[in-house]
């Protein structure tokens, strides 16, 4: 089953105790396509600059990425630096130039209307509720993420927005401020009853926690070495967790938390390397022999 | 089997965002050995004051733990004052009388010297180092405890006791301290190298790393709506695994990794409640209740 996923292409620099990568490849919807379509087509809606070069357009395309909803517009692609911290798991912004991302309205051409799986990365919410206009059928699922600017700024048609998606992928931070409550647990709680079916918290280098009505799962992070530049690892996450629940078709629980191991998986490998770089080579047979060390890293 | 820890007991006066608890039971050795308790017989030693309430002395020999090791000095018992955060992964000491424990020289009664199960609670390494010397019988299992004001004051008796230790149980600040490496993963390695074949992690809120040179488990903590103090969670923690390592007279990889989820379980019960409280009712039958939830917790 394909999947539709809007958001932003991006070109990043990235400083990190560990080094720095400059202009290189990143945006919600280069993530979340790349780890999507391990597991099943992905059909993306995007906007980019004249200055997007025709290699990563072709990366992009050679991934089973239709790029028909990707636009390009007069200007230059959309730029964002960030400074990591020693510790990680925080980063400053040091620079953001939206450019032709400023004015991005999401059109889904006619044969992406009837996407069965559909995620939302952050952008604006009334854009995102636009996009659930354009759908032509109800769709099997429908994800979505969203950042403090907008839970701070936009609340109202975030709140809107909830109503109408099933599954939603936020850090713990964005979990705390939607809520206003600093338990995990408790915000959970208030989260779904604001709307979606299922919660889904990120905790970079702790792991996953899903919350639905009946049910919590906890999903460590898989511990690595080496973290190189974790820009795009919960992007990557949702990638891998809507394109394994679309080309298994199945959303039930237990196959949730299969998906959710699937993202956890892939968001692992993504954060090896600065941008997309480690997704270039990654197989999926890499990605089922971490699955298993998966296994072998919760079982008792 | 029967356990012999070697520890602090103290009262602890706790302030939270929550509440606050005055001159209320602590110390490691306390949650330790009454975590412990739920499994197998323990043999305490520490000391207290002449102010120790013959109440809490009884709550101790209810629970199963032999008292011969608990000396009464000249003076007052230990006294800990801390203050929680708001985010109550961070807290600070505003008060500190070490009373009685400031001469404490822990002395085994000859009873306790052949003990097969040994928890050496965070003290000094000096006497950490100094209680392995009076055991008659080689233990199965020796595991320790230790904090920053030992890494940083007293490392190369630190150094000297971890050569003979099995298992070492701290937090991933107090491993970064001793490895001087910022990544859990690579601490680890450095740490299995000085000494211990299994290195724990305590995470707090995030669960337990168990590192051993041919494996790594991870466990969540298990999501509670409420934490009302974490003092004594590691302790506990430590005291539950080695009490169940003890029971069953198992260290095989797959019955330590069931230990450290006992150890989260009950954890996880002692901080609903401030001190030691919830300790006094947990019956066994609610720790297999959360056992049992933690399997549902984890399983995918």
């Amino acid at each position: 089953m394909s999947i539709l996923v809007v958001g932003s292409v991006a070109f990043d620099t990235i400083l990190t105790p560990h080094g720095n990568a400059e202009e290189v490849l990143g945006g919600s919807a280069s993530y979340f396509a790349v780890a999507a379509s391990y597991f099943a087509p992905v059909k993306l809606v995007a906007v980019i600059g004249e200055d997007f070069p025709e290699q990563e357009r072709a990366f992009l395309a050679s991934r089973n990425i239709d790029l028909e909803g990707l636009s390009v517009a007069k200007g230059r692609t959309f730029r964002w630096t960030g400074k990591y911290h020693e510790d990680m798991n925080m980063r400053d912004t040091l620079d953001l130039q939206l450019n032709v991302f400023a004015t991005f309205k999401p059109v889904l051409p006619p044969s992406y209307r009837d996407c069965p799986f559909v995620f939302l990365a952050n952008i604006n919410p009334g854009l995102q509720d636009g996009v659930l206009d354009q759908l032509t059928t109800k769709p099997k699922l429908i994800a979505c993420d969203t950042i403090s600017h907008w839970i701070e700024g936009a609340r109202p048609e975030l709140e809107a927005l909830l109503k109408r998606v099933e599954m939603l992928v936020i850090n713990d931070e964005e979990a705390r401020l939607i809520s206003g409550d600093r338990n995990v647990v408790r915000s959970a709680r208030k989260i779904l009853e604001m709307g979606p079916k299922t919660l889904l918290v990120k905790r970079g280098e702790y792991g996953v926690l899903s919350f639905s009505p009946n049910s919590v799962f906890a999903v460590p992070a898989y511990p690595l070495e080496e973290v190189f530049d974790p820009t795009g690892a919960g992007d990557s996450f949702a990638g891998a967790l809507i394109g394994y629940l679309a080309a298994s078709n199945d959303l039930s629980e237990a196959n949730v938390r299969k998906g959710i191991v699937y993202g956890s998986v892939v968001a692992s490998f993504v954060v090896e390397d600065f941008s997309l770089r480690r997704l270039r080579t990654l197989t999926r047979d890499d990605i089922e022999r971490r699955y298993r060390q998966f296994v072998s890293l919760t079982e008792f």
